[in-house]
């Protein structure tokens, strides 16, 4: 096939077809590839599939590779579709992009560019020179939206963190009396488990953890445990709590001010918790900046931020909050007392809340989920 | 053409195109048809719509005579698609079966049923005998929902009440600080009005009333004016608020207890206000359910229940909520004392939440909104 600049409308959906089975394979390594992004691969020869892969964990194959192994003919001028920009330098495993140049592949289809600014384009650029044709930009939308995590940590060096609550529809997370299990549908609570396999960290402040003595560990047989991690200003967690209790069986780390109880703090080491000291913000509690900061630098690349109303406000205040996902089930609680998922001080003016963008809505179950993004405050 | 009693797949689809027609017709008389219910008719001849009509005022014709009015041929033989029963008995117009009868009208597809108990199937009856075949409960479902207002009032003789609420993702109806102009976007807003037009009266307590001191007008151009009622068990709406000072414009109604101070009573009605004396319930409120049935002798069929989360939450209580309309923007305000659309004492544990069923949530704007059914309670 002689390759010319024009680029049919008839190839691109075939193109866009074989790059939707990619992301579908890419989805698969949801929660095990951190600190990798989610990359799927598909070859393509005489119209029909001949080999798939995906990123499965962090030092393993990457999706080329593993699309490589499992064909089950000859690659050679054959397409391949990969949903991120193969890479171009030596890691843990040799360059995809001198993979595809050596299996003599045919054309190669590319969803995003690579999100690190000091490489993207330099693996597509080593596959042109060698004279293979390159497409890209193939459902790019659809590899970032998958991959947002990753490129906010290799972007910020923070974590991406995801505020979610589960409400009654007129924005109750729990009754006037504190009962709150479950206000949400099982399907909703399912996901919930799966965010916290797929996220590195989950966080919740001090409050919820005197109120609820939660675990908040992931129920999903063979998932993978969240770091946990408590906002505790003033270093008040029960050393009999649970959270405590099961510090030697998964992660737990409790953000405090530097100043806080000494001997405390050692103690609750010797039962297995990482404390680490931060220092205040202008309200006197732990700068929430800060505390990401240092999470990032111990590579935690994402947060589920799950419990507390007080704490998503500080969050939101703070600027770390990249995403939101409510769940609202089809019931009223009301009453006056009752919390709601954002609490503290709020906003006093309207032209001061915080935006949220590119929402949508979608059923799950009995309920209703909102997801969206939030937009610089104001 | 012969008729059996099979009904081919090919000629429902028809049937159903023809009578999604009569229902756009039916919806263009919202708000004026009260009490009587919203109808659409159209007829056709040889493939093709040569009548249309729909009922636009309560006294004036029904449907089907509007669409013999406005017919463009002989309708003899003619299939008539009308949303509800065509009516048999002598009201302020004569039947419109007899009509359809006399037309020679030679098929007849009818929606729902007649939804008074008393007259259902009357009408078709009537056009059988007369050897016109008659095929029923074409989009019936859709028919009813049309007709939710007219489908309660006329069985209970109370009005249908929609609980409306405007609020942020997170469940606030104003900040902190009680600002709450404008939660929702323009569109939704809107809509609103359209419902102040198309509901017969509108209802706050007199919570809103103090902290808003607003107008509960249609600000539609040509508009119809709902009756507004405030529920105000002690009397204490101020003589020179605006719903006051302009009830000799837009009627105004205030609900109040009967041992409320006669001499107020008294300079309020002097002023126009109708005050209705309400007795109590067992919290010493106006009893909303006693209320109801005043609105309904008073022949409001409809209620637009906008202001108050504790009256909202009074309704609720009294199970006198039939659905619920929420409109959510995209926003996040917080604060632990900002208002939230059902407040009042709340429900202590969550088996006795009040349930939404048939919910929905659709964009409109930049809001989502989520619209659904109270069921009983429990």
């Amino acid at each position: 096939m002689k390759m010319t600049n024009s680029y049919p409308e008839e190839q691109k959906k075939i193109d866009e077809m074989y790059m939707e089975r990619a992301l579908e394979l890419a989805a698969k390594g949801r929660g095990t590839t951190t600190p990798n992004p989610l990359v799927g691969a598909v070859i393509v020869k005489n119209g029909r599939i001949i080999g798939e892969g995906y990123h499965i964990r962090a030092g393993e194959g990457h999706a080329e590779v593993n699309a490589f192994k499992n064909a089950v003919e000859d690659v050679t001028g054959a397409t391949m579709y990969v949903t991120l920009e193969p890479c171009s330098h030596y890691g843990k495993t040799p360059p995809c992009a001198d993979k595809i140049v050596e299996k003599k592949i045919g054309r190669v289809v590319v969803g995003a560019l690579d999100p690190n600014p000091l490489v993207a384009g330099r693996g597509i650029e080593k596959i042109r020179n060698a004279g293979i044709p390159v497409i890209t930009g193939i459902l790019a939308e659809r590899s970032i939206a998958l991959n947002e995590v990753f490129m906010k940590y290799i972007v910020t060096k923070r974590p991406f963190v995801l505020l979610k609550a589960a409400m009654s529809l007129d924005g109750k997370i729990a009754t006037a009396d504190g009962e709150s299990q479950w206000i949400s549908c099982e399907a909703s609570r399912e996901e919930v488990h799966r965010l916290r396999h797929e996220l590195t960290g989950i966080m919740a402040g001090i409050g919820t953890v005197l109120a609820d003595d939660p675990m908040l560990n992931c129920r999903i047989p063979g998932g993978k445990q969240p770091v946990r991690i408590i906002v505790d200003s003033h270093l008040s967690i029960p050393e009999t709590s649970k959270l405590v209790c099961s510090a030697k069986e998964f992660p737990l780390v409790v953000a405090t001010l530097e100043k806080s109880d000494a001997a405390k703090k050692e103690r609750l080491e010797a039962q297995g918790v990482q404390v680490i000291g931060v220092s205040a913000d202008d309200g006197g509690h732990v700068d929430l900046n800060i505390l990401m900061e240092r999470l990032g630098e111990m590579k935690i690349d994402s947060i589920l931020l799950e419990g507390g109303g007080r704490l998503a406000e500080g969050a939101l205040k703070a600027g770390i909050v990249d995403k939101v996902q409510f769940y609202i089930a089809p019931i009223l609680i009301g009453g006056e007392g009752a919390k709601t998922p954002v609490e503290g001080r709020g906003i006093a003016a309207l032209s001061e809340a915080w935006h949220v963008s590119d929402w949508k809505a979608e059923m799950i179950g009995d309920d209703i989920k909102i997801t969206g993004y939030i937009k610089e405050r104001g």
